[in-house]
């Protein structure tokens, strides 16, 4: 008798392995297996395209977004070259979930070494740009070198060709939009593209895609201008093929059902998210004049209601959203806003509203509209006028430093004014175009105090005094402060909801938002993670839970309807571990370590107004969240390196020094 | 306008939260929310019954088994206690979801610190034992303190007494099981007992239901007997809640109809695990003579193919199980071996055969009865016996050390005399039964050389050399040498099964059973992970994927139906390290540190007859893998002390020492 019960084989093995697999219906998710995808490889200063057809595990491994592009820049690219040089990879990167007609699937990722930080750079952005090119036959575009003059790149329905753009340069980006359009004469076609901030090397010029939808932070357009890239226009109109399409069906119709029941979600279509503006307020954490204040005497004319019932024009959505959160303002006048540049996002209304101590609504979405015309992130614009505000108010720079402007906080017409000079790098403007962390060093005098930044890149509209999972956050993000790297534990959400965000994973201790103890570790580290799939996938976090109708296990449901994958949320935590850790690591390649990590020294301080004891954040809970933080994630705990046994662990290995 | 978005109140609060909580269709998991459950508290000294009904959040958090065993030996009990002494907790743990219908879901726990290794002990059995407790109204017991007089613990439909076992005191497991039997009036009630050796406390006692489902290593049998506990007998007739009774009812029938279709389950049925005797010998790797080879030449008459078709009287399985892997032989004559104590598996014709140099069959199953109506561990039993008889070949020990034995490898009626000598500690069993450390220890003369074991604890039937992953398994076993740490990687499994199995965590990526890279890290951490949620929830692995119809996405739909939790793949992935990292945090608190994960020297030597280089394992890739297993579970790379911040991330700041 020769049996051996070890060897599967023949038709019984077949059973088997689909059953195992998750091919056959062993627990309702009878589908194909595969997902096959392409990547565009752009080779600028030779002016050749060629297309990868990354193995299926390459997919499975990073599936999108962050963790995709990640992949792209540490295998290409060795450290240190320069931001804004040819060597530089840049990388558009849709996901493997993306283009299906679910809301909240939408959003890719814009990556590079950042110009802004020297460390990773990244932005994602919604709107209709990325699942067009999905539905144009690609996933995700690599470009390297330098185009010897300025091009746009054209992708549609599987092709691509590099085009003369010399005739846009220096043009604002509703014209060159237009002009897109009408050459490919095709009104349909998504232009992302930088503006001339991008061009002219603004640290933190922006790319956008449709005049509004923008990946806003480390200074991707200053990539792409530094590239001479001034757009990528794509238009696609293959079907997306998916895995279970009966299942995917299924899903968007439930999500859109389910929408409506979520007050967050009607608020966001109501109110878009300058509905935060008043609760952060009434916590007395709207960050005001340069994070000196957490209230702001004119909050009320800034919000989100004030904007409803004044110069809301529209409201729209990404691709097969019904959220709707999106805001297209419309202003005449002296501060005109033209519906087409959509309208001022909550961080805008904040960071040239409250930030510079401006109460004027309709002043601050034309400054909207002229970042959005010229290419730059709002944020970091409104961090560095803020910072020259307060060294006037200070003392340390007078008319003489800012072109005779009166860059007082609250002064309209010299915000307004301070626009258009970094846009265009004219006069003092060219200064703060480096960012506020250059333009602190440069002009000295103790300016560094007022500087609100952290690994250079500006600090973005939320403050931590008040939410404290924001200090591991902000300090740790590798992007330099960025308010999506994990969400905000917001004390005025009531019933800690983000807790039943992550009740699927397990955990169900509530946590106190000023609670930066180890329970607040495990809270923290879980709920980056999602942020960080979410990053991957390219999935909206406004469109998941709590806020709307994505549960993790519908998300789950989700990948594996679209992608055939045997899937797990156990896989997806998992790509959140390993996004978080690959950025460390290209971070830990530059040179950066835990000296990085920190907070500015002012937010250790009480606010103007005053903070109680228990919003205040020490020293010392810094230090030691910091350390259980990187200990949490398996790395060193001295200097925050991953393991090579944690890489290993995430199939990182590839990356061990 | 009064209106905020963050609050989320009234009645389209609870939709919401009904949805995000799993509650209500969002993706076919309707259910209700909430377990239940009762833990005994059982003072022996005091003879006084509490029964405790922990939080949810508890449950939630260690589930059953592993984790909630070490929970409460964690919880109610100081570093340092004699593991022979009345402090010693002894916890016997059933799980959330033990009783539930479904094929594999039957095992329970028991553990203890450990007499045989001083570190955490702990031991799985199937059988009936686990379903009848939770139909007896509870998840588990925990005992302390030692009862004055021999005491057996009586459980039925909710109620719980101590009775007296002064007359079952010293009787073979056969006759106790009858005489509670009688005397409670009911042939269906279940007896988990140690036997006569758990009495005279030799340290590898096991504990066994109904006189053949083993608790059966790290002594936990010495652990019932030095707290004068014989019995623990159970008897219920509830019917279990489940959350969702017709989803149970479904994966149940799908298990089922499976079942058949899985040639390894179809093998379990027809040679049990004695179906890997000839494989592992094919390999090369059959534990032979105190693991100086890996060929036996008796191989063919102690394999499964051989007692299938000469002693095999009946099949059996465990609770609602299928598959039927259990054996039950039957001899006449001289090594007469009677069905009701089973028969032996594969560990038992590996320890008291080949590795002893025996190849009569009856007589193993004669011995493995012996060790069944004696309570002792045969793996154990079966590397104490052949340590003794290499020392005799090597001349460390003679006869007359051996009360006359001729213990030469192959003498089968030394064997069986060694058996009883060591269940009664007669003469030179006396010292046998102290452990083959202790044992050799005490001999001296070089004797250590040829005691086979990690921690204390005598080696399982499997040689690393061969099957690479085990030399982790091994090492960092927290109750020593263990074969149900981790999955096996065996070479002899064709096209690496075991990926199958964690394939829905994303480990897609071949791996070499040979290999012991960073590559080799990745997933044999997941697999044990995978195997040690298996043993906080009773799941066996034998009826789990790949040799199963178990798969990973059946078992996480299997807890939400039984539980009501929204739990899934990650939660339980989780509650995988989870398990681990606490009981290396019990190792810590007892002292034990990296030098205690260690092989045998014999294991980085050639086998007899010869071990290809590539099978060979080096001391540099034993470091090297140890070092990167620490740190892929986030353990400090140089002692191996989980850190802060991991215990942290998992939610045990609790153990932060």
């Amino acid at each position: 008798m020769a049996v051996f019960a070890g060897k599967i084989t023949g038709n019984a093995s077949r059973i088997c392995k689909d059953v195992i697999n998750g091919k056959s219906n062993n627990g309702g998710d009878a589908m194909a297996y595969g997902y096959n995808g392409r990547i565009l490889k752009v080779n600028l200063t030779e002016g050749k395209i060629d297309e990868e057809r990354p193995d299926e595990r390459i997919y499975r491994l990073y599936m999108g977004g962050s963790a995709f592009s990640l992949y792209y820049l540490l295998k290409e690219m060795p450290a240190g070259v320069d931001p804004l040089g040819p060597e530089n990879r840049l990388v558009f990167m849709s996901s493997v979930i993306s283009g299906a007609p679910i809301a909240g699937l939408t959003r890719y990722t814009v990556a590079a070494r950042s110009p802004l930080t020297g460390a990773f750079g990244e932005a994602e952005a919604g709107g209709f740009w990325g699942p067009e090119l999905k539905m144009a036959g690609f996933d995700g575009i690599v470009f390297e070198g330098r185009s010897p003059k300025p091009v746009y790149l054209w992708i549609h329905d599987g092709e691509a060709e590099l085009r003369d753009a010399s005739h846009l340069w220096g043009k604002d980006t509703g014209e060159v939009q237009d002009r897109i359009r009408e050459e490919l004469g095709d009104q349909r076609v998504r232009v992302a593209q930088c503006g001339p901030a991008g061009e002219k090397l603004v640290r933190y010029a922006c790319i956008l895609n449709e005049l509004k939808h923008a990946n806003g932070r480390t200074g991707m357009g200053a990539v792409m201008g530094a590239k001479n890239l001034r757009a990528v226009a794509v238009r696609g109109t293959k079907k997306l093929a998916f895995a279970d399409p009966e299942k995917v069906r299924q899903i968007a119709k439930k999500v859109v059902e389910l929408i409506p029941q979520f007050p967050m979600a009607r608020n966001f279509k109501k109110f878009g998210t300058p509905v935060f503006v008043m609760p952060l307020q009434e916590s007395g954490i709207l960050p005001t004049r340069n994070f000196r204040a957490g209230r702001f005497e004119g909050a009320r004319a800034i919000s989100g209601e004030t904007m409803t019932e004044t110069i809301l024009e529209a409201t729209k959505g990404c691709y097969s959203c019904a959220i709707h959160c999106k805001r297209v303002v419309k202003v005449e006048g002296k501060y005109a806003a033209r519906p087409e540049y959509g309208g001022p996002e909550y961080e805008t209304l904040a960071s040239l509203g409250s930030f510079c101590g401006i109460d004027n609504l309709e002043a601050i979405a034309h400054g909207n509209e002229m970042c959005n015309r010229w290419g730059l992130d709002t944020i970091s614009t409104g961090v560095c006028i803020a910072f020259a505000m307060e060294c006037m108010e200070k003392g340390i720079l007078s008319r003489d430093d800012t072109d005779g402007m009166d860059l007082r906080f609250g002064n309209v017409d010299a915000m307004l004014e301070m626009i258009r000079k970094i846009a265009f790098r004219e006069g003092f403007g060219d200064l703060l175009a480096q960012g506020v962390r250059e333009a602190a060093r440069k002009i000295g005098r103790g300016a560094e105090a007022y500087a609100m930044h952290i690994k250079g890149q500006e600090l973005p509209m939320h403050d931590p005094r008040g939410k404290k999972g924001l200090v591991l956050s902000y300090a740790a993000s590798p992007t330099g402060a960025d308010h999506i790297e994990a969400p905000h534990d917001t004390a005025f959400l009531s019933e800690t909801p983000m807790l039943y965000e992550c009740n699927p994973a397990g955990v169900v201790e509530p946590i106190d938002a000023l609670d930066l103890s180890p329970k607040k570790i495990r809270h923290f580290v879980h709920t980056q993670q999602i942020w960080n799939f979410f990053n991957s996938l390219g999935i909206c976090n406004f469109a998941a839970a709590p806020y709307s109708a994505l549960t993790l296990p519908l998300l789950t449901d989700a990948v594996r309807a679209i992608t055939g994958w045997n899937t797990s949320l156990y896989e997806l935590m998992e790509l959140g571990e390993r996004t978080i850790t690959m950025a460390r690591m290209f971070n830990v390649r530059e040179g950066l370590s835990r000296k990085d990590d920190y907070l500015p020294d002012r937010l250790f301080e009480p606010l103007e107004e005053g903070t109680p004891a228990e919003k205040r954040i020490t020293r010392e809970e810094f230090d030691k969240g910091l350390r259980l933080y990187y200990e949490a994630l398996g790395w060193d705990p001295e200097n925050g390196v991953p393991t090579p046994g944690r890489l290993s662990y995430l199939g990182l290995d590839w990356l061990i020094l």
